[in-house]
């Protein structure tokens, strides 16, 4: 484990997620894997399924950031084209490999299900990549380079998250402490919080209102503080002050 | 209305979506109202507190995309600097403004408020901006060129897109239409699936596979299939065709 701050992106890649039809939830799930491993997202995006725009964000993620990890695309429809992407997005070949054809053909063994040209395209990987076990359905994700490639259905992504764990060297893990304070204002705490957040530079403070609409139709309101720091002892001396905020009294 | 392809990007502002501890669904949110306007997401991304990080990453988009909408960071406290990175991004200087002030004023008086120093804060507009409503807590959001800066609290953000679609030039409007099959595997689908979707060029036709656990412990599974296009005759051909793959039989 180093010191040094590892940072990953997210990219999403799918028409669905840009359309609102589909909420994402891939971005969250994975940085809250990541965290305990001491690996913070530095970035997601959302692209869609067009070939140009995959590789163009893929190679402007993963020249910046140590990790990209990309969501969506990787099944056997015409509009799985992820792998291709990546291929172009590195300058390699893809075709259908041995291994991951393996895979695909005892799991459709398994169910008595036929391994259609369709379902084959999902051993199309590319050249220098190394397979992501798929725990729940068996066609495989990939690891080229820094960039793992991953499902979209946010349960197979889950998933082959646990063949990827061994793979990642993570920094120093970053903990998060919250307050949620009561019948709080931002407008009225800002001040304090301010100069905690100035005598505590290297934690990072956020301040999160919320609303929520009582049963009798009147608004409840308050706020939630966020701390997050790599020193555990510094990061509840912060909790502790953040927390007397709530005493504070409104103006 | 033109029949120019109309297209945004949502940029999100916030650690907080980072680190998988809030779930975002202003993208989500945005594009659903975007779309009966006629225009549709062509990115998303999501950026942390830093004002590099945000000018950065809105310059990139605004010159690429005919709109762009922010959420998140303009609160009152000091990790809101999201209209201080806007004003970096487009060069302009960024200081209280009469008229923002006026409505802090006349709505902290209503309630009987302070108008603290860091309430008005929510006052500091970059020069050439116009203001947006808000019909929550009245701390408006603002437009410069194509760039529209909205609240993160979902809530405020809904209701500040109210007071933006007036401002928007709309393209023709998408179309959406969706089949839900169920008992279905999107492997046996693939290649009628490729041979409609080759038809029809105009349409974009996507296969998104969905598994539900039955109460005795089974799994469903289906596949959800989304065309979408302008033509809404044509859509209806394409939806009847996708239809008829529920009668395919399995291999």
């Amino acid at each position: 484990m180093s010191e040094r701050a590892v940072k990953a992106a997210v990219l999403v890649i799918g028409d669905e997620i840009l359309s609102g039809r589909t909420q994402d939830v891939n971005v969250a799930q994975i940085a809250r894997f990541l965290a305990p491993i001491g690996i913070t997202l530095g970035e997601a995006r959302v692209v869609s399924d067009d070939e140009g725009e995959i590789a163009g964000a893929l190679n402007a993620l993963r020249t910046r950031w140590d990790y990209v990890f990309t969501t969506g695309g990787i099944g056997p429809t015409h509009d799985d084209i992820t792998a291709d992407a990546v291929a172009a997005a590195f300058g390699v070949a893809i075709g259908i490999r041995a291994d991951a054809r393996a895979i695909l053909e005892a799991q459709y063994a398994a169910s008595g299900t036929e391994l259609t040209p369709a379902r084959l395209r999902m051993a199309r990987i590319p050249e220098g990549a190394s397979l992501i076990a798929n725990p729940v359905t068996g066609a495989p994700g990939f690891q080229i380079g820094n960039v793992f490639v991953l499902a979209g259905v946010p349960k197979i992504c889950r998933g082959m998250l646990e063949d990827i764990a061994h793979r990642l060297q993570g920094g120093a893990v970053t903990h998060a402490v919250a307050v949620r304070l009561e019948n709080a204002r931002e407008g009225d705490l800002a001040e304090a919080l301010g100069k905690i957040a100035a005598d505590h530079p290297d934690c990072s403070i956020g301040s999160y209102p919320w609303f929520e609409e009582l049963p009798g139709g009147g608004l409840k309101r308050g706020v939630e503080l966020v701390a997050r720091g790599r020193d555990a002892a510094e990061l509840e001396t912060v909790r502790a002050r953040l927390q007397s905020l709530q005493r504070a009294p409104t103006a």
